[in-house]
């Protein structure tokens, strides 16, 4: 588990980056950069251990989180400058977080002997809502809702994951196939700008 | 109890669609339009459960909620353009299910022997707080805060259920009287367009 | 208890009144007033609960908070016209306010065996969420997250808690003195304005 837990501080990193830097575009103070980048890296676990009932969440029990998060918001803001030359790493990053994200959301569901639709579900939950959150916390309309596939490949893991695991492969490599679908997934929805179709109609 | 479950399935839908709807006035995607039909539909009483401790919530014991509101947000997109016709049913079925969601928050609270005051909150709460939601992650003022009367017939409603059960009433006749008071008032509300006083005073 | 008890009370009168404010100036009914004032009120407690596994909720659990609440809301709709003179007094029993509120959150976490640092955000959490909640449901960029000391001064509150217990004060001390400092910090930098630095840049 020792690389899950790494790359799970890696995507807590990333999160928190992307909250700090949606609060300093709207100018809050340190303590709201701070608030914002936490929401947005712990928002989605937090959910899930919340309506599973698995309190208390998470983070309170591992302090590295904490840590994690306040060097993210730190490192942000002393680099706020020069973060623009960052966009593609942090995409990168992100991914990589949405990938082990859901793993571990789905991972922590299966425990709970809930139907494999609802461990998926809340894999999606664990990897979207910190960003869904730092968006309606910062009164923007969630790109989530909006733009590339996103959800869609945590989704598409976690039906990997329960079919891997029907054909009894070996753990570890579960693991690795379900986060390499989804950051592959996401990346090349990225890249080639694929996104779901939208609903509704144009008003003229 | 068999009745109570399908009005709370068509409960369920209505308030889908609703927020299917929402999502699709501001052009999110598939994944937005389900996410907001989803907490429209189960925003309610994941709040209730969630306060009470009642977890894991819900819609995760019971497939059938997962079902029917992605029955009804795919619904919604197909006759998307058909459904302006279909706002008086909506209206109608909307009014269902905010009497059985009461019905069904009450009545789960009861066992808890928590005062009757805090069960009958429950039961607003379940009807009201997934629409709450749904306006929140669409940013429109929650109309249920300004228009007609809503929350004010769940708390009738409320009030109603235990004083019949204060007269012995049998069980069968308590839920039909209680959720026909919460739609009658809910209904009349809307025809005759009554509202609850505003507070503040204009601005000039 | 019987002192923390009444300012606790205090606290969740004057949250209540400026969720009830809010409230107002957006032109809500009087549904929506009550569902600010109370969201205002005990949302930071209430966060903190489902956070923790504290459930049910506090206020579920003793309804003078609900008394307490909906006295405050009538009252700020019945002189809402001569509020504006109340202003001053308004922002120091929202001091006592955020100074209790950090204590009653401090001391509930510790009770669970966290590390004090956990314990001292929750505290702070207890004291910050309700605000925040408020906003987001009036859609106003959270005040907090922009202007003066607030939850800075119930972070350095917890510190001091913790750092007098080491010290092996007695337990009132502790408490005096924490709700002070946290007082005495927000109420000297409304005075002198005093607030924490902006992140971001400002655009042109």
């Amino acid at each position: 588990m020792n690389i899950i837990y790494l790359l799970d501080l890696i995507g807590t990193f990333t999160f928190a980056v992307s909250g700090a830097l949606a609060a300093s575009n709207r100018r809050f103070d340190l303590f709201g950069a701070l608030f914002i980048g936490f929401v947005t890296a712990v928002g989605g676990g937090t959910t899930r251990d919340v309506i599973l009932g698995l309190t208390p969440v998470f983070w309170i029990k591992d302090i590295s989180y904490l840590i994690v998060i306040v060097s993210a918001v730190v490192f942000t803001l002393i680099f706020s400058r020069k973060i623009a030359a960052l966009e593609k790493p942090l995409l990168f990053f992100d991914a990589i977080g949405i990938g082990v994200f859901t793993l571990i959301g789905v991972e922590k569901s299966t425990a709970l002997e809930i139907l494999p639709i609802f461990a998926i579900l809340m894999g999606v939950l664990t990897a979207v809502m910190g960003g869904v959150l730092r968006d309606v916390f910062v009164y923007e309309i969630p790109l989530i809702f909006r733009k590339e596939i996103y959800a869609t490949a945590c989704f598409v893991g976690g039906i990997v994951y329960f079919s891997l695991f029907y054909f009894e492969m070996n753990k570890s490599v579960v693991y690795f196939i379900t986060m390499l679908v989804i950051i592959a997934m996401r990346l090349l929805s990225l890249k080639f700008q694929i996104s779901l179709p939208k609903v509704g109609v144009d008003k003229q």
